[in-house]
């Protein structure tokens, strides 16, 4: 096999088309191989029908210096990747007595003996060279064509990873065009992807300088936009310093939008920022019904800058734990920045905290009115000064409530200042 | 065209190889070409490279009956399905003088004029029929080649799935061959996937009656375990009683720890249980930070049976805000049955509800000891009658709160008993 630049990646199995599931091993093994500057061209998903599998893999041992199949390694009449792959090559199967061995031995220790079915896991198509599967009965299958790599391993992702990793990778790092991908991620709350996008254009549309190649992907979620950059050139410092050069007239232009370069989240740098400075946060919650305090509470040592938090779903909550006056809902409306600012100052005060988080809106779907529509979010934040608005978030009730999630915390970040 | 019972499905997109996106165009289109009868029967990913897309295109097309792309179709340099598929069937591409109109139009709706880039968006191939985007500037392409179609639609979802729905769907019902796979999905909670498999195999491993097609597929997340069960035949109401007899026996054979043979939550059977006996609940978490309360008040009118929530993070608000006695946390530790019985209580009492739940634990990485190690956690249940227990879940700490989280809800769904 001479160096290799591209592979192409084949997953097998009904049960991931029908069911809509996800190919993971595909993502880990796109992730893996681009570390190592090999690129996947393209991958499939193949059900377990002899045919289609013989096609699909045939078409791309004819395109790609190197593929990759997952799946259809098993004991049942299912499981034809081996033979499909055999007979494509035109290899003989035999039964290999060290791998019905390991079969057979791995059952012994479970105290089983080996079902008959199982043998067929021992069948070698002649000159593969058979990979160690500890963690499964089925063994992974490695094919030096001349050029050319195929390689066969099991579906289940805790036997193929080590599997790639053990035995795979160390065989490719050698082979592997050296261009390996470097990537940069940006992290964006408080804007639209829309002006996410006219602000970085002028930026990502720069052609870079010869040689190296640079790809800008936008990923927007609910109060949270991702400006990935991934790029690949020959020479390593240059590629690193082109991508910094990006990240950097990013975010000059998105300003404090961006509240992460190094893949942080919104959570991680609150949390830091509060720990920086000596101090503890409590979150009172109403519509979000405590995914603010679960985002919070989801980094590691997070008890040492939270204290806790009130879900003050009821109003009557509102009033005996946040002690926000009763006379302020009835004048305001329990959607209010003026009921956000009482249960800031009040779960703040109540949980000794040094700051305070309200959120008080309607997610939806039932409790709009024309004045206050669902969507309508009122947040305060109450530290050192008492800061407090209201926005109008689009999308059904999960993306109106994990919009206000972000735009609380991200207010948090705001009020606490640059670190 | 005649009938048609598979199809291929090919996603056009560099970004969606390179960054390990999940191209969920694929797991739609899969769903609602299902309910239509038509199996996919492979579907692959590729980047926006001329001679990739022409050979999988292409590929796709000797093997299938209908080919669907999504995505390529934009007006930059890269979107090369348009060209590809027109080479590939021997067409000539020429600007429609209605398609342009509908796109300039777009722009001046929105106050610009049409950017020169986005006329090759209205290159049609020669006897292609358009599918109108009214979500974006590019239009669909679809071509009846006499026996097969090809359909190339957009790929941003917004635009793809209106197109699907209103313009090829009509089109491929009376095409289908009618075999409609229907489906019915298990949830289990409060069992390990080796205990579902090993109860459930006996009952999915019974071959089905002839002509009838079952497969069983079993999802395992940390505290819920789903069980697939998709059906194909002749006869649907054969297929819809033989259906219904595996969830029966599976049902008999996993008994309380089925929550749901209907497509609900746990959150949401919970809910209904509460408002049916017209009760309400408030919740004490502290190592699940609000992750419960969140699960509760994500289903829609949950506002009539969540009163509310307190996250005690620290002890001092376990005290103050849930009246645990100190004496209890000094003695049993703050992560004790002792302990969580008094939040359930307290959180209960506080908030005036009818039902309250108390969580405590060590979701880690760090605070466990030899006698409580990480992903020990106690949960109480307080209603008619004081529940308790203690488990210790394995995994990272999002596991062992997912895991903690699913554990509180199903004791409550336990306690309130059978609907």
């Amino acid at each position: 096999v001479a160096s290799i630049g591209s592979a192409e990646i084949l997953a097998v199995g009904s049960e991931l088309i029908a069911l809509g599931r996800v190919d993971t091993n595909s993502l880990y093994l796109t992730d893996q191989l681009a570390e190592l500057g090999i690129a996947v061209r393209a991958k499939a998903i193949v059900g377990d029908d002899r045919r289609d599998l013989s096609a699909l893999l045939g078409a791309a041992l004819a395109r790609a210096p190197l593929v990759i199949t997952t799946g259809g390694l098993g004991p049942t009449d299912d499981d034809l990747t081996r033979e499909v792959a055999a007979a494509l090559l035109g290899r003989e199967l035999q039964e290999h007595p060290v791998v019905l061995g390991a079969i057979a031995e791995r059952f012994r220790r479970r105290g089983v003996s080996m079902p008959a079915i199982n043998r067929r896991q021992a069948m070698v198509p002649a000159g593969a060279l058979v990979l160690e599967n500890p963690y499964g009965s089925a063994p992974g299958l490695l094919f030096d064509l001349g050029g050319r790599l195929l390689v066969l391993l099991p579906g289940p992702p805790r036997e193929m990873r080590p599997m790639f990793e053990e035995h795979v990778r160390p065989l490719l790092v050698p082979l592997a065009s050296g261009l390996r991908a470097r990537r940069r991620v940006l992290k964006v709350t408080g804007r639209s992807e829309s002006q996410v996008e006219e602000a970085a254009f002028p930026i990502y549309s720069q052609p870079p300088p010869a040689g190296i190649e640079i790809a800008t992907t936008i990923l927007a979620s609910p109060g949270q936009i991702e400006l990935h950059l991934s790029a690949v050139g020959p020479d390593a410092s240059r590629t690193v310093a082109l991508l910094a050069a990006r990240v950097a007239a990013l975010e000059a232009a998105l300003g404090q939008a961006v509240f992460s370069t190094d893949g942080r989240s919104l959570e991680e740098v609150v949390g830091q920022a509060l720990l920086s400075r000596g101090l503890r946060i409590a979150i009172g919650e109403s519509c979000t019904g405590g995914l603010v305090t679960g985002r919070l509470t989801d980094v590691p040592g997070s008890s040492a800058w939270v204290v806790g938090g009130v879900v003050a779903y009821d109003n009557a909550v509102k009033v005996s734990e946040l002690d926000v006056p009763p006379e302020v809902i009835a004048r305001y409306g329990a959607v209010s920045e003026e009921v956000a600012r009482a249960m800031a100052v009040g779960v703040c005060r109540r949980l000794c905290a040094d700051v305070g988080v309200g959120i008080t809106g309607i997610a939806g779907p039932g409790g709009g009115t024309p004045e206050k529509p669902v969507g309508t979010v009122a947040i305060a934040v109450s530290a050192e000064t008492l800061t407090s608005r209201v926005s109008v978030f689009p999308g059904e009730r999960d993306v109106v409530r994990r919009f206000a999630s972000a735009s609380a915390l991200d207010m948090v970040r705001l009020v606490l200042g640059p670190p």
